[in-house]
């Protein structure tokens, strides 16, 4: 157990380091050639061009300007200016609601701070407990301040116990009015949105295949009979899924190109050189920019055929279709209702903002999705518990005699001993490292296997999967010391009250260990995140290789985004730390509240400047975030109660008990009574907007505004000559209405498949009726 | 344990006591004068009326003709014949679809009993194990035939294993055919209805309550507003409690009445005298003809006054409305949407089945609601496991010492020998059987408190409850011999994969208890059923000494109905005791067998003849019945997971636990595929039956048909008069649609609880626009 002291002197350590992080931010941000990958945001709102200050050529690259490195924390307060409503406006609601994550995480803990110093601390340090039981052991200031202290069935717990209520009820307190707040921002970013092609646009999922009948034409007839009033258009999604990667590797190629170009001029004595064989180490020697332009002509022929075939081509049409309305009311109808007798024919859901779709998912037929899930739940069982065993694995082929058996010609250089110890001291330590750096990725794919159709859910849950890691692996493992397996071990051979026992009483043992992982991930960490480190050695890389004119300047810059998949649920870990321990070890506390600070801050001034959102899910995240941060109450209450039955105060297991049900029915009654706002579209809202608009604008044409507005990006990406052909092809089929369905009248019962087959309904609708 | 000739000697008092019933309940169902008790569905059908043969008087009341008392058990194939569509059209569709739980039953077991008694008797009868192990226990013939019989560690084990995943799948296959069929059928019976009020309508609550404007008007530019094209008509819900209190007061004062009038035209002598204190039995003695005369004629009056309170005070009127559209498409949108941000007020839902609604429940609140559930949680959890302990208080009275004390004066009775040892021997066991009697009245009573407004869904929630009731108390119970509490302790205690041992070990011997319970319960306790002895008694009680006229020998038969809640959960216990038992004691299994073929039968002649179901809820039921058979699958697994990690087979438990996993698997993907179908209506087949109505009727006036469909049924009962004042008072709201709300120009804000009132949107709808 650490000392006060020595918690001083780490505390210290990385002040100084985010201290210095912060200097190098201030140092390299005024610098004008970083200008880009500072302020990206900025330039990709065409707010800030590039840096052209007349004067020497040097302060082109760097600011001599003196003065402005004595304000080097000026981007705080610059930061906090900023009004929430302009935030939401600059970032979109997103960012702006995950901001307000940080801003919840102070307004729980810093009451709860004062109130468990002013209580609580002094409650555990005026007894003498361990000063009697371990005289032995050098029993630490911090022990002394914390629930280990005060001796066991003492009556002084019970103030623990008020304090648990305390601390619940103030964060059930601070959740709902936050959940509120923000169902409410959602309503009324929602409500006060310019037009968006997602507001009246269904994303239809499943279409049940016709034999008489393309994907589109019974597309369109469903909808004309069965939402005869508010239909407008609809565009099938086409499986360019092929074309797509051809796109990307002309990208590629044309970079290349580039890279060889801009040598050559700078270089003109020679013209480049490349062998064509794997990553340019084998194979025949070429003039790099002939081999290079001859690809680039040969993929273009295969785009333009490639693109021809899914245009045409009635198999590259997927079973799915975006369908637009001609009201919110009638898209908000649409996906909120079942449309078939066959719930998995013809899913309607809301259509996700154009740039939010994840196009590869869209095609996956129900039952697959519903076996994809079994089987990436139980995938995530076997990575969640037992993911330390490939580790392991690595890990001993990754030491001295695994590499040399596994690599003998490498002996003579491992036998070095400088090697030979790096091998030793960091090799397995970095194979779990890189094992961790990827497992977002995993999640990642995990995820898109299981056929979500837009990003944000992707990221949604990703956030969760790894959420639920982090508690198992990093909080569990890092409290009883031991890997996921072997808990699961313990846990099924322990009963049903010894669980939390364990948990309890090695709880606040470990609370110097999470002190310093709060200061080295949370603060330094945290401080870490404003230098963009990656970002900025790409953009400088890029610049120097590639770029040639400003737009290529503008491609190579990478803003970043939120990643809300890896943000949020590292953020969870400390709401979790803070509700567990804020019982137990008050002195862990004022560590949350500072992370909070420090991280708000930071986010706040990397969401105003940097980070360039991909999407806008009007924070549909926020059910999630409600619902982890309960997670940890219960969590909290769990390891009360564990650690009081072993201070023989086991009488109080009911209390907390109690508490912990009202804690769940808390939740339930918030997923009741906030969490439609974040699924559903109230009709009224719809309605509103709807007149509102039509009073505005009673003219404004809607069908060639959502016309294309659903198309796959590769045919948007190039020219417009294409989106035309693309909507040429689409209106074509409009023309197509009449049905090519065969008389059906030797068999008069109606078919199962398509509802809309029934022989009773008018089966050819009128063109007439489309508007 | 018994042997197999135990069982057979129990098997034989069984069944004669089932053919005893069945001789008594043949004799009696062809005396005519008890036709009305033992066909009473024809009746109030009006296919058959009293018994009219001419000829003796005696005839009348006996059946003289012997020869159709040789046919006693004609009764078994003419229930049989009756086909299911017509039974649908003849019972209902509740009715139908609750008989094919019993054919499940006979499904999935018949195979399961071939294969079972095929493949798993052999093998475990050809081991000796207990011979050698047992010797000095008498060892019996059934756990010879069980798994008890294999020796432990044995390569036997993996028959069962296979045999488990056979039964699983074959369950489960069953379970989903029968999923689909039901789900079709309930499509279908929707479908061919008739024109049905409750098609149209939908059932909103928690109107947000309005200064300006009342509950009624509120509602109207509601929907007016926000289902412009679809909303028809609409009926404000009264709190009529106290109003249908009087009236049944009333009825119960008529029923004396007719009583006394009875008596006194029987013995003209002496006309009838009654005192007025409690029960008759205390106060001043009038002539019972003239005080219930008089009693009425107040009560009259007193119903005339609280029904004008009704209709005039706004205070009566609940925050509720049943709002009728003019298509089923449109009643289908407004049911599955959202109507209002506070996803709390404007709550929308499928309206019940006039018959079916519960009245009472109408006004509970949104946030009582949420309190009431938790409360009623808790409560059901106590009432679980804590059930024993003022039962044991009870019974701790029922002592003779107990009664002694408490009663002093009782002592010099008590003290008689006889009734001594009735008292000792009878008295506890009669208390418990008392409190399970009334245990679904309890559990219904909860129910209620919740705030359920049908009838339907009320009995579901009984119904699951009581389910778990006996899973936990009965079952459990049985098998682990003790009371719940101390289970719950145990349990508590146990470590993880203590638990399934404990039951797996105990399940294989406490077989032939089982087997003994189905026997009474379910071979005896079904033929009773078929004699209806305490209609039987009431109706000729009753018949007696009320009935005067035609009519009210209508009124004193007591068809009955199903009590979905206390009979589902019934044979919901034997699917669990199958299930479970299936693998470890097959011999078990042919007793299942005959319960599900004897109950079809039973039950099919009750509905056919007997009950008049009193709603229907088109087999809304049906996820529940296949969530519990899910149940009994899964408690099957844990309990032989249990059994083998004893036998020293612990290997096997991953690939049972796999088979658990891919149960739930099923449960969650027929969850998605098929409840909907039970919870949303679909657009298509609303749609097509709206075309196809336009088409045959187009001049088919909706209002007037919707207009009183939903009224308080005590505003029906009596005559029509008062339903007719009760539309022009609804008629008469209808002119006042024109806005009573001020003008709110100087709050611009829009109204936080009443959407509508947005500044922005039309206040005011032209009276026109309502057809």
């Amino acid at each position: 157990m650490a000392t006060l002291s020595d918690i001083g002197v780490a505390a210290g350590i990385n002040l100084l380091s985010a201290f210095i992080f912060f200097i190098a931010f201030a140092v390299l941000r005024l610098q004008p050639f970083n200008d880009r990958v500072y302020f990206p945001k900025w330039y990709l709102k065409g707010l800030r061009s590039s840096p052209s200050r007349s004067g020497a050529y040097v302060k082109k690259f760097v600011n001599l300007d003196f003065r402005s490195y004595l304000r080097f924390l000026n981007w705080m307060p610059e930061a906090l200016r900023m009004p929430e409503l302009e935030l939401i406006d600059h970032a979109g609601l997103d960012s702006a609601v995950y901001l307000r994550i940080y801003l919840i995480g102070l307004k729980i803990f810093v009451p709860i701070t004062f109130l468990a110093w002013a209580i609580l601390v002094p409650v555990n340090y005026t007894n003498n407990t361990l000063q009697l039981q371990l005289k032995n052991v050098t029993s630490s200031d911090i022990d002394k301040l914390s629930i280990s202290n005060v001796p066991d069935g003492s009556d002084r717990f019970w103030t623990h116990i008020v304090m648990a209520y305390a601390f619940t009820f103030w964060t059930c307190f601070v959740l709902l009015k936050e959940y509120e707040k923000v169902a409410n921002m959602r309503l009324q970013f929602i409500a006060s949105e310019k037009r968006r092609p997602d507001q009246f646009t269904v994303l239809v999922r499943n279409v049940p295949p016709d034999l008489d009948e393309s994907v589109s034409e019974s597309v369109e007839h469903f909808f004309l009979v069965n939402h005869p009033d508010t239909y407008l258009t609809h565009q099938v999604v086409c499986n360019a899924n092929k074309l797509a990667k051809l796109v990307k590797k002309k990208k590629s190629m044309q970079n290349w190109l580039d890279y060889y170009q801009l040598k050559y001029t700078r270089n003109n004595a020679k013209r480049p050189l490349m062998k064509t064989g794997f990553l340019g180490l084998w194979g025949q020697q070429v003039d790099a920019i002939d081999h290079h332009i001859s690809e680039i002509e040969k993929l273009s022929n295969e785009i333009a055929e490639e693109r021809e075939r899914v245009l045409k081509d009635p198999k590259a049409t997927m079973p799915a279709a975006f369908v637009s309305f001609k009201s919110r009311w009638g898209a908000a109808v649409c996906a909120q209702t079942q449309q078939t007798r066959n719930p998995t024919s013809m899913l309607t859901e809301w259509a996700p903002e154009p740039r939010d779709v994840y196009w590869q998912n869209l095609a996956i037929p129900y039952v697959s999705i519903a076996v994809r899930r079994l089987i990436m739940a139980v995938a995530f069982f076997f990575l969640t518990f037992f993911f330390i065993i490939p580790i392991a694995s690595v890990q001993a082929l990754a030491t001295i005699e695994g590499l040399e058996k596994a690599l003998p010609f490498l002996k003579p250089l491992i036998e070095i001993k400088f090697i030979k110890s790096v091998i030793q001291g960091f090799l397995p330590g970095i194979v779990l490292k890189l094992f961790l750096i990827f497992l977002p990725t995993i999640l990642m794919i995990m995820s898109k296997f299981e056929g979500f159709t837009s990003i944000s859910s992707l990221e949604r849950r990703s956030a969760t999967r790894y959420y639920l890691f982090n508690v198992v692996n990093v909080f569990l493992c890092s409290v009883i010391a031991g890997t996921a397996m072997e808990q699961l071990k313990t846990f099924i051979k322990q009963s049903a009250n010894e669980i939390p026992k364990t948990i309890g009483v090695a709880v606040p043992m470990r609370a110097t260990f999470f002190i310093t992982y709060i200061m080295v991930d949370g603060w330094a960490g945290v401080a870490a995140e404003i230098l963009m480190l990656k970002p900025l050695i790409f953009y400088h890389l890029k610049n120097f290789f590639l770029v040639k004119t400003e737009k290529d300047r503008e491609e190579a810059m990478d803003p970043g985004s939120l990643s809300f998949n890896t943000g949020e649920p590292r953020i969870q870990l400390y709401f979790l730390l803070g509700m567990v321990y804020a019982t137990m070890t008050p002195v862990l506390l004022p560590f949350i509240v500072v992370f909070f600070g420090l991280a708000y801050v930071v986010f706040r001034h990397q969401i105003i400047n940097v980070y360039n959102q991909e999407y806008e899910s009007a924070a549909a995240f926020w059910p999630d975030v409600h619902g982890r941060i309960i997670i940890a109450l219960l969590i909290s209450h769990v390891a009360l109660i564990g650690l009081l039955s072993t201070k023989h105060l086991a009488q109080s297991a009911p209390l907390l008990i109690a508490l912990a049900v009202l804690t769940i029915w808390f939740y339930r009654f918030c997923k009741a009574r906030y969490e439609p706002a974040f699924v559903r579209y109230p009709l009224q809202e719809a309605m509103m907007k709807d007149t509102l608009e039509r009073a505005r604008e009673p003219n404004f044409n809607l069908k060639p505004y959502l016309q294309n507005a659903y198309i796959h990006p590769v045919f948007k990406d190039n020219d417009d000559e294409e989106v035309e052909e693309f909507s040429n092809k689409l209106e074509e089929e409009n023309v197509l209405v009449a049905t090519k369905r065969q008389s059906r009248r030797n068999t008069p019962a109606p078919s199962k498949i398509s509802g809309a087959s029934s022989p009773s309904l008018p089966e050819t609708v009128p063109q007439g009726s489309v508007p």
